[in-house]
């Protein structure tokens, strides 16, 4: 874990600068957030991608290309422990083009130097509605 | 907390529940594995669903109307603490119609009488290969 430069003092602070450098398309404060370690990012419709290098360089394409969306976020639980807190977040997105609504799970992980993020896992809510099936 | 009866050593054995009764569209399983309460489910392309009730509601209608599907699991990363365990996990599914890979982040909580899961949020693999945006 080389992150000793990277103090956050609670999951929640972790998350408002995740949300900030999304909104601000700051790629600088993203990689403050996440853990030099073997972390996980979903994205919307994607694949898993694992790993420091990985995930940043899919957060640098995804910032390097939006118009600097407006992102309203609420939590709609918390799970938490000592070392770890689980965030489900629902993210409201305006990019001028479309508007999207995206429920995320949010991971953070304390460790001796703060709390940091260690995954992210995004879905578009395509259907308020709509029965439920396997797929 | 209501879940006296309910009783799983780690994390891993609840996982193992949850998928058996996705394998063999076990309604009675299903009920066994989730915590009685403020949990959270978030089916792939649907909004959250909050609450024991609720969140079993869902799981009974998918069970009932899913064709015994083949379900194939992979864990991708397991994060762990004391009480708390996150699983990311690679669903491949065949219902005989269609088959689909899910991504499943699970979250399992320990309480006195062991582990239970608290979230499941799916979302289905659109695309492995097309560059990340925000939606």
């Amino acid at each position: 874990m080389k992150s000793s430069n990277k103090i956050f003092s609670t999951a929640d602070v972790v998350e408002s600068v995740f949300y900030k450098s999304f909104n601000q398309c700051d790629f600088d404060k993203m990689r403050k957030v996440w853990a030099d370690d073997e972390v996980v990012c979903v994205h919307p419709g994607s694949a898993a991608i694992v790993g420091y290098a990985a995930v940043l360089r899919s957060w640098q394409h995804i910032l390097s290309n939006a118009q600097l969306p407006d992102i309203q976020v609420s939590v709609i639980k918390r799970t938490i422990s000592e070392t770890l807190a689980v965030h489900l977040v629902e993210e409201h997105i305006e990019t001028g083009k479309q508007n999207a609504v995206v429920l995320a799970t949010n991971v953070y992980q304390k460790y001796d130097s703060g709390w940091l993020m260690v995954e992210h896992h995004g879905s578009v809510i395509h259907s308020q509605t709509e029965p439920h099936t396997l797929q």
